[in-house]
């Protein structure tokens, strides 16, 4: 039987058990041209949250009585079609079920070449890893010499962000995280140049004495007071990433905005939204570096790994109350 | 005697009879290599409301028992200077006085072109226009067919944009305006597509109507409720050009930003701040752009023309209870 976990009811706040219902239906049977996926890592994504919402966003929301979206890693285990090998790794929005029918042409699945670790897969060479790069780089336009502050610092993209940031020349990389031991891991492991834990520091004051020149390059994962304040600190022709804004995406009501969004007057300031999918096609340029900068010992990654599809739900919870550090990763 | 408005008090809210003072002094004597201006017209700009408060901004704040600082056109008197003949029309940071003293070098005044009638060259050769100019087609890179909403539309600088937009190509362009006469004036005399009266139709409404696909290009002179609005409606890859807040300038407490920035996210927006004095070097590309345009006849303007020095502060207030279409001035 296939297990799947469907969406029961929109959340209001975090997810909890009556957000989804476990469902069993017989293991699909591939036809034609198509292979049959077993699903093995699940990638747990902030944006899954926000597609739980009946709002517009990039994606339209999840159906109620639908099959949560997410991005996983599969494995091909029988197939009928000549673009899927029996045992092939697949990575696509195979989501949070535990077989799939996987299709060839535009719907078709990301084979991944051998000898890539899956979870690193879905962790630096998958949408963590190339948010960071190309929103650090193209988006953002990191410049050497840069001051650059990351928020969610200790989550997979951000700790990809201050390390791509510091290969590439930055002057000064600053991450905000939320507790000691995530400051400690991205300072003592990763390279950043100072962290602050904005649970129990003044984070105004902190990013003052840090950026005593401004904030050239704020990449922003939270949303919320934290991107207010860094605003407030932009640095002349500063650049604000906006990456996401999960400190938001669990709220009942609309979050207010950036009342230092003035700042982007008087500064000449820019703030600048994105989407990974966009980047599609630019990919393999940022994995053949990635992969390079892995070899070389520059880039280190964090892998956060629960067991069983149904701890799925708990698991995006970790991400929104700090319970991981590195990429959260549901193995089933 | 040279009279001359001080900043008496800093205001809270509007500006008002306590918030300047008026002052007598001895004509100043120009000094070798200097000449003697006599101030002829004030350029009224929301910009100058800023620097009224004891905050950082792009320029330091007016200190209390200072003239209050403004643009403006004045005439040459008497000169010790090559570089100034009497009769000349000069174009600076003259403040709100009667005379004062122009000197050679960085901080001297601009010669204007004989032949440019003084509130023209306030207006449309003068930083409205250049604003308008540089901010629509360079941070904003108009496109061709863009929808484009602007708001402020009837004031100097947005009357200025929602022509230069035509001109070059936009594919409608709407302009929110305070007034039933100033939406008729956008749309009968500059040919703006359609005008929204934001003080008495419903803005997110008639916008949703005017702009199907949403809005490529937003001019925001407003901020608050109208930046939130349209930031709610963006396009695909839309633009937010922040050239003025003037709803928010008379807060008394901190405005709330925009929650609607998170659809730069989803929409892979951009919202980007400039100030015109960065521009300078580039003003002769755009003045004879906008001196060919209005000879062809394309490009309209107004002036707000009103009398004597102590009349400056209520001048001022008109940006701020919409009383004035087109370019506030007072002449002296």
């Amino acid at each position: 039987m296939n297990h799947r976990l469907l969406l029961a009811k929109r959340p209001t706040g975090m997810v909890d058990a009556s957000t989804v219902r476990l469902d069993e239906v017989p293991v699909p049977e591939p036809g034609p041209r198509e292979a049959l996926v077993r699903v093995r890592y699940l990638s747990i994504d902030p944006t899954i949250r926000t597609w739980m919402d009946d709002a517009p966003g990039y994606l339209p929301p999840i159906g109620i009585g639908e099959v949560i979206r997410g991005a996983a890693i599969g494995e091909i285990e029988t197939s009928n079609s000549d673009h899927y090998a029996v045992g092939d790794l697949v990575f696509g929005m195979l989501g949070w079920q535990e077989f799939t029918v996987a299709t060839e042409g535009a719907g078709g699945l990301q084979t991944l070449p051998p000898g890539v670790e899956p979870t690193l897969a879905l962790n630096i060479f998958g949408v963590n890893g190339m948010t960071a790069y190309f929103g650090l780089l193209d988006v953002g336009q990191l410049r050497e010499g840069d001051t650059v502050v990351i928020s969610g610092a200790a989550g997979a993209t951000g700790s990809a962000v201050g390390q791509i940031a510091k290969i590439k020349g930055a002057g000064k990389v600053v991450g905000l995280a939320g507790t000691d031991d995530k400051c400690r891991w991205i300072v003592d492991d990763l390279g950043f140049d100072e962290a602050i834990n904005y649970k129990t520091e003044h984070v105004g004051r902190r990013l003052r004495d840090a950026c005593p020149k401004g904030i050239d390059l704020y990449f922003d994962n939270v949303g919320g007071e934290i991107l207010d304040t860094c605003l407030g600190q932009l640095a002349l022709r500063g650049r604000v990433v906006l990456c996401g804004a999960i400190s938001t995406y669990n709220d009942k009501k609309r979050p207010t905005g950036p009342g230092n969004y003035r700042a982007l007057i008087g500064r000449r300031g820019r703030m600048e939204g994105f989407i990974i999918l966009d980047y599609a096609d630019r990919f393999p340029e940022a994995q053949t570096a990635m992969l390079g900068w892995l070899a070389e010992g520059k880039l280190h990654h964090a892998e956060h790994v629960v067991d069983g599809l149904e701890s799925a739900p708990d698991a995006l919870n970790l991400l929104f109350t700090g319970g991981n550090a590195g990429k959260v990763i549901v193995a089933l």
